[in-house]
């Protein structure tokens, strides 16, 4: 889809601050995708669409998760996590892309999962580091993006897992998978 | 069982740096045994028996984890999670020990579980803050063990999962599920 009307039709789902943050995941998969070969049109798509269903009512959210059989677990962790799935699934089916690439991409892009494809992990560290993302490690996770993609994703899921440690909040099981799998990838 | 007996059972099969260890999780385990209505008499024995298989070899562990349909996943986790289950199972094997309560205290008091018995979070606990213990944020854990056994659990998971982070090490799925079973059950 042309870029234009993809951000045309992202923005009218989004706030102005989404859709900036949008524009910067944007930018910074593109540059990613160039780094490590992954098909720069792809993650592009799946960046302008990542945070297309962040504003659905919980409600629409945990319906959709419960009539498409996904993952129920989702349903007792945090709701921050529901508009990455739910949005793979409205993408497909109001905007009626369908490339299961870009689709798995805006599906994983909060939990990560197990063996995460390049495009998956292009999309997950460009919603972290985009420029408009600041706190405390960001920096640290920037630079070590520019030279090795899976010790980049390692560190943002170390800052998220001890944020949340930190907070006494639940750590959904996807994300320790993603990080024990990129570290038993790495051995 | 006789304690005495318990105790020189044990002591043939570890060294005397872990028996000393073990002298004081029995101890730690009577003590939070009575504050929190568990029976001391299981509190005991599991305590003496918790490292029964701390020194078999890796090869003798790994047999009886896929023999007896263990958990395969423990096998690409560190291995210092496997004498614990082994430890159950050795237990009642060559001991005699049959009481479910012990053998489960045993098995899950390195990894933890969902939704922990008593007994398994006495034992899991009195292993990380008996007096031999000396490290990080022990002390913290220690006092909160006096008046909340669930947040002192809270705590030492906590701990145990930022160090493997640190170090680049994988952590094991069910030491995320007792951490979010019991921020679950606190809320």
């Amino acid at each position: 889809m042309n870029r234009d009307k993809a951000l045309a039709i992202v923005k009218e789902q989004i706030t102005e601050h989404r859709y900036q943050h949008t524009i910067g995941v944007m930018e910074t998969a593109i540059q990613l995708a160039k780094l490590y070969g992954v098909d720069e049109k792809k993650a592009e798509t799946a960046a302008i669409f990542h945070d297309y269903a962040k504003f659905r009512s919980k409600d629409e959210m945990e319906q959709i998760i419960r009539t498409e059989n996904m993952p129920e677990d989702l349903l007792v962790h945090n709701a921050e996590l529901w508009h990455a799935p739910v949005g793979a699934y409205l993408v497909e089916k109001e905007v009626g892309i369908t490339d299961p690439d870009i689709l798995s991409a805006i599906r994983y892009h909060t939990s990560g999962r197990t063996d995460m494809t390049l495009l998956e992990k292009v999309i997950y560290l460009a919603d972290y580091i985009e420029p408009g993302r600041h706190f405390p490690g960001v920096d640290e996770v920037r630079e070590t993006a520019k030279v090795d993609l899976d010790q980049a994703l390692v560190q943002s899921l170390r800052n998220t897992i001890s944020f949340l440690l930190k907070k006494s909040q639940m750590v959904y099981p996807d994300t320790i998978y993603t990080y024990n799998s990129l570290i038993l990838g790495g051995k």
